[in-house]
């Protein structure tokens, strides 16, 4: 503390992991030092930064000696204030940030998968301790979507979710979209320009997308959903005739996470997977690795949150908006609202979601074949809303999109035209959101 | 207090208007007082409504006792632990909410008119009080866009902020757009349709935009910016023709709240005026009533917070979400973090603010048309982007597209072509925005 700044008291904060967005945080603690001091009413400190392999030199010009490979005993020392982790996963996340808060201090984390795998422990941790735990980055980066949600909204009721939170997979489906590649082609270029990893698994597959669902769907029903609850596709299936489709029908295909409650408000779920939504949709413009959360709730209607929803630069926003209120309240000596999943909710399957299914299928062209797909719908009471019918003799292609009906029943209803001696192949099945249903 | 809530505190709410906003927040107060106590951790027991002519019923199922003209009387009861206040305008609005403060309520208001001219005494009052001054119902009625700028943006820094923050406005370029109808008569439509008052005037001149423009610039720049230092023009004089020039330039009109900051972030500015508009920004497919806030910042990038701007139940979802986190501060005896003003930056006029001029110009065909014009620009350094001839004869046009320049130049520039003698006529000056600048 220089002599400037003594009228000021000091909080001390240890980050965990200095990834890209650990060397951003630290990077903007050092050079807004002052004005973050204005922010907060006291000085923040960097006392401690755990890294995993030990460092010979002090990266982005910080002092060598706070680097340490020891996070345990940097999370337990007496005198720290704030624990930022980013180091992701679930151990030794856990246990470090437990630790943190038994011994005191507020925890802010970006930890998605944590989060939506043990959310609870973490919670109750914090409210036995009477600290903060923060977690503005683990959804959709720097877009402010778990404090509107946590307090803007805490006298609404939140009906419903929909959200673009997985930028790779945005931009994969943007650009199969916009250049009609394939996924494979489109997944390439994603890797080699930056906005997918090596490994695309999490990202393709949903499952990062499945975390953030799960978190989202806790706090707008103030419940407990977790990783398991959420049913998740990918978007390794999604075809250049998919995205066709989609456009002939005036819709786009995203990959969203989808959260929503029963009417009586009794029961929730979450689900990820491929929809097709409609052209002037807000969702529908969300381009690039772009993402947004689009929030339906009782009063306040429609609402959109949108932004960057990844990147070291913008993930460093979020934490460091969650440092600077978990701070205030250190100094104040209080913390922030507990989460309050004062309700206990059923969780639904994915066959009980209710839904509407694009289908297009490959039958015979031969009088009759309408009469007996059709058939099949009643018999599932699944309604049509339109049919389309293409092509003549080998291409002949049905294209049935339904009204709304429970995802089991739709998905009852596919089984049994595959089985339909006239339809050769079922070339394509999605599911269509974003209209009033 | 009900036997089944005797484990729960009582805070006792205060209302001071009945419109459509004020019933509707009395109306959720009674039917969701379970839930909100849940959310609070204390029962919100409404203790009185100020209104301006006595009640002889108890409108909306409400007590009729809770009616009261004395509106003082109520706010300086020594047992009110909030004061809701939606009557608006600046008196007696200004002296119940300091009378409320006085006596130890914190205070949640949409009260845009009076925080836009003395925001100051409001905030200081409530920091002297130790109560919770809070008002997102005052920017853009149901879209968390205070909680965002004031908790988490509040380590990072704003740049700019561009918003439609009026409906009626919106709503009324968004039919001329799509019909092409005149601004009279897109108006008479809004009115008919209830999207416009019988005396439109506040929407229609920007009078209405302007004070959310220094809310938003005085929060996102950490400094006091009143209506005052707003500069407004409004939509009156767009016309079809201005609308049509936008369109042949990919872009759409729209009123914009516009708050920057110099790039060394020394001084700041807030203007509104109608704006041309890419179409791929963003805020181009903000349709309709709808408000949106887009948020430009170092780190946490392109932002857009969208959703109804307006209208009883959304901002009373504002409202709600306000009072619970007041009262939830009221239970643990503290107030929220204080509005930080800390930063005494320059506020720029219009003249100062950097932008970019679309001009039609009325010229005779003659040979040297072109040229005496570009040297106009020239002389007041304003560099053209693009120049468009149209028609012939007596139908000639020119269209002149400038790069980024001061206001004061580029107006100046506009007031000499006036007086050139081959312009007839300057048939529209509009500024463009909403590109890398």
């Amino acid at each position: 503390m220089t002599a400037t700044h003594d009228s000021f008291h000091t909080l001390r904060v240890a980050l965990l992991g200095h990834g890209s967005v650990g060397s951003e945080v630290a990077r903007l603690l050092t050079r807004d030092a002052d004005e973050l001091a204005q922010r907060v009413g006291a000085r923040l400190e960097l006392v401690g930064i755990a890294v995993r392999r030990p460092r010979s030199d002090g990266e982005g010009g910080l002092d060598p000696a706070l680097f340490t490979t020891d996070a345990m005993g940097l999370v337990t020392r007496d005198d720290v204030d704030v624990v930022i982790e980013l180091i992701g996963g679930i151990e030794p996340a856990r246990s470090l940030i437990l630790a943190a808060l038994e011994h005191g201090a507020s925890v802010v984390t970006g930890n998605k998968a944590l989060l939506a795998e043990d959310g609870e422990t973490l919670s109750r941790a914090a409210q036995a301790a009477g600290r903060d735990l923060s977690y503005e980055a683990a959804v959709a980066g720097a877009i402010p979507i778990v404090r509107p949600l946590r307090e803007s909204l805490t006298g609404d009721h939140v009906r419903r979710v929909l959200g673009i939170v997985n930028g790779t997979t945005n931009y994969i489906l943007d650009a199969m979209t916009t250049s009609g590649s394939s996924f494979v082609e489109a997944l390439d270029d994603a890797q080699r320009l930056g906005y997918a990893e090596a490994d695309p698994t999490a990202d393709v597959e949903g499952f990062d997308a499945a975390s953030k669902a799960a978190i989202i769907a806790s706090l707008a029903f103030h419940t407990r959903v977790t990783i398991d609850d959420v049913h998740c596709e990918g978007i390794t299936g999604v075809t250049s005739a998919d995205i066709a489709s989609a456009a002939d029908m005036g819709c786009v295909v995203k990959l969203l996470a989808i959260c929503d409650r029963t009417p009586d408000g009794q029961a929730v779920a979450a689900r990820v997977h491929p929809v097709m939504i409609p052209d002037d949709h807000p969702l529908a413009s969300v381009r690039g690795a772009y993402n947004a959360v689009f929030v339906e709730s009782e009063s306040a209607g429609r609402l959109m949150f949108y932004g960057p929803g990844a990147g070291g630069a913008p993930t460093a926003s979020a934490v460091l908006g969650d440092l600077v209120v978990a701070a205030r309240n250190r100094l104040l000596g209080v913390c922030g609202p507990p989460e309050r999943t004062h309700a206990e909710r059923t969780v639904l399957g994915i066959g009980e979601a209710r839904t509407r299914y694009h289908i297009a299928l490959d039958v015979d062209d031969k009088a009759g074949v309408l009469a007996s797909v059709a058939q099949v719908f009643a018999e599932h009471e699944v309604s049509i809303s339109t049919v389309r019918q293409e092509g003549h003799g080998d291409d002949a292609q049905l294209v049935v999109v339904t009204h709304t009906a429970t995802d089991a029943a739709l998905s009852q209803t596919v089984d049994r035209l595959r089985d339909l001696p006239m339809v050769r192949d079922v070339s394509s099945v999605m599911r269509v959101e974003g209209e009033g249903q």
